[in-house]
């Protein structure tokens, strides 16, 4: 039996996705679980160097990412994956791919209190339309139909957020 | 006390690189380790696609399977890389980077076997011109100065060669 498993985050920029895996990874090592984070700093850097944000690029960015978590959980590893993601399809297609064993967490927060919150300075640029293909402003983002968790920035601490996502594992069976 | 680590297959394309992994993964699979083996194929579907033969796209390539290594051979799993991989200093950074647990297999074979036997077509071609960049003839090959096991395929079944594979890993004490 294997022991692994994936959690995906999915969201825009800056709802939180990065922030509740480290987490969630702190919680789960110290129970210990082997877990790696494929975050978009560690994607960039060591799997997508090259790629852009047409389609096709972040398709192939996100199978990408799928495939290191495929390769991690049918090898008893967790696998946390904190991407944009935008497009259903590949999530559904990677969710296939690692067998079903795919916890999905939505981090939703309305693109308001994102463009308001704007940590990194990315909305303001992107609604001036001085960057292009921001997820959210001028590039589409099609929300988790039947995500296994959500969390909101917007209306609960990180804390809490993580919180949620150790209680749907336990539910579903992923804690021992 | 980590039971990962990496076994690297370098050599010319044809020199029995993927031939020999996948006999010294089902030698270890049947010893009850957990294995994955990363070649060509493997690679050019899920991590490199658009990449080409520069040395630039070469590097990218061959450091993306090492940062793979990296993360298997940290959680326990044994990767076997089956690549050209040419550069040595490319090579020697994903030995450090997996933190040592690196065993050099050098799939070693004179060019004129290969360009012999020529099992896909591809050295009469690039013999020719028809195709650029062919490691070995119009494109360097490095091969490594002190790598823990070399395998010959003009000289040794590929049992034989798989077999020195597993005596070296005795031999470094990474057979349990």
């Amino acid at each position: 039996m294997t022991t692994g498993f994936t959690i995906w985050f999915t969201g825009l920029s800056g709802a939180g996705k990065t922030t509740v895996s480290r987490l969630v990874e702190a919680e789960l090592r110290a129970r210990g679980y082997k877990v790696e984070v494929l975050d978009g700093d560690v994607v960039r850097e060591n799997l997508s160097k090259g790629l852009g944000f047409s389609k096709e690029d972040r398709d192939t960015n996100i199978r990408r990412i799928g495939f290191v978590c495929e390769l991690l959980t049918r090898n008893d590893v967790v696998a946390i994956a904190a991407a944009i993601s935008p497009y259903r399809a590949i999530r559904d297609e990677n969710r296939a791919r690692v067998g079903g064993h795919f916890v999905e967490v939505y981090a939703k927060c309305p693109i308001e209190v994102l463009a308001e919150r704007d940590v990194k300075g990315l909305y303001k640029k992107a609604l001036r339309g001085e960057i292009k293909n921001f997820t959210g402003v001028d590039d589409p983002y099609e929300a988790p139909e039947h995500p296994e968790v959500v969390i909101e920035s917007d209306r609960e601490t990180p804390a809490q957020s993580a919180s949620k996502v150790i209680a749907k594992l336990h539910e579903l069976g992923y804690m021992r």
